[in-house]
């Protein structure tokens, strides 16, 4: 079995999955469960961590076989926290940052992307976000941006706004830089994170999708349900996809 | 997502699974990955079982909506051993047995199934097993025999024998009663149980031959690696299989 080695994708975790967890715990179950990129949240490693702890870091990282690809997602309220937040990137070596951007301050992201020729993804949060909710609204913030202004498309939030995330996927995949993998119990604001093969979105027609435009990004599975003791839920959920891979390889 | 519920087989989970559990946290993991069949064995349900304790198991598996299909494995030395076994199956309810007779104990296991009519599959263990060790050698012993003597498939024993098992499931489906779903790293005798979706045995393959086929028996998941913390392991395969399920339905 190859699961996604012959993918255009990877399969990835979400560093939030893991909010109660030390980055040592985190690691055990990622590794456990045989995945290999991690989307790196400042509270395993912080915002201003020297170079020696990054280092570090990484270092461990790399004993279980899993790379940091990305950071985020970070919400900058300033423009002092944009800077900070693509200093952050750079020293941590990753060229994609998951950020929530003030919408005002758009223009200052899109000079900061060009001065460090770091991708900068926005993340959708669903029927309470009230400025980034879905696909439609962060394209509609990005598009005659940089291209390397994009987004970290959520498909679990834009389920629960009410649409529909593989069409949505279809439409902006360009744009679409990272991607939090999950699946909701519901098509509405009442919808919560579950196991990614019991929820109402279409898994495997959104593989087929990755698939079709040739998505180059990490799925990264952002399980948030039972997030004490996520590790079964995870495993579950990574089987499930990875199942959905090889049984539509060759389809 | 329906997963299973479309299909002519189930779901369910071989109770060798938790060998070094007891029944409530065994059931307490057979929940948690939304299984609901289980095949019991007597270290949660003793052979000398009273007509209270058996209706006190029962109880308990309900209350995790999960239901005992079968008995077994049962080793079987003796002519008694034999007896007491359809005895305790009449008791728990069952019309299922999962055993290993003395092959010159054959034709009394065939009396026994014909005065009970409860079904009696013999089940393959892999190169150590003298004498059952895959489908082949099984389906000698019983092909004569009463139809309501088959086989407790063991995908992975009859794959580390060397067998093609989708090759054979295929070929004694019609005497196939249950299956011990699982993967193995190797084709051979070394090799070991692990996660389904990460040996030897094309799962995907096998999820047509079982539509092909229409087999009507339980696909028992006996995840044999990591025997003192199995969870994620379990969660892991049950993902997979519903993935392969969820995935090929359609096509």
């Amino acid at each position: 079995m190859l699961h996604e080695e012959e993918e255009s994708f990877r399969l990835g975790i979400a560093g939030y999955t893991f909010v109660k967890f030390k980055l040592d715990p985190a690691l055990e179950m990622i590794k456990k469960v045989d995945v290999h990129w991690l989307c790196i949240k400042d509270f395993h490693l912080p915002m201003k961590s020297s170079a020696e702890e990054i280092a570090a870091f990484h270092a461990k990282l790399k004993e279980s076989d899993i790379k940091g690809y990305a950071v985020g997602p970070i919400y900058m309220k300033t423009r002092e926290a944009i800077d900070q937040a693509f200093d952050y990137a750079k020293r941590v070596g990753v060229d994609l940052i998951v950020g929530i951007p003030e919408t005002g301050d758009l223009p200052y992201v899109e000079q900061k992307v060009k001065e460090y020729n770091i991708r900068y993804a926005i993340h959708n949060h669903g029927p309470g976000d009230k400025v980034y909710p879905n696909a439609v609204t962060v394209n509609g913030y990005i598009k005659d941006l940089d291209p390397r202004v994009g987004m970290c498309f959520d498909i679990g939030h834009d389920m629960r706004y009410g649409n529909d995330p593989i069409a949505d996927f279809e439409k902006y995949h360009k744009r679409i830089f990272d991607m939090h993998l999950k699946n909701v119990t519901a098509a509405t604001g009442d919808g919560k994170t579950n196991e990614l093969g019991r929820g109402v979105i279409d898994i495997p027609k959104l593989v087929k999708t990755l698939r079709k435009v040739k998505y180059s990004g990490v799925c990264a599975l952002e399980y948030e349900k039972d997030m004490s003791d996520p590790l079964a839920g995870i495993a579950e959920s990574v089987g499930y996809f990875r199942g959905v891979l090889d049984a539509t390889r060759k389809g």
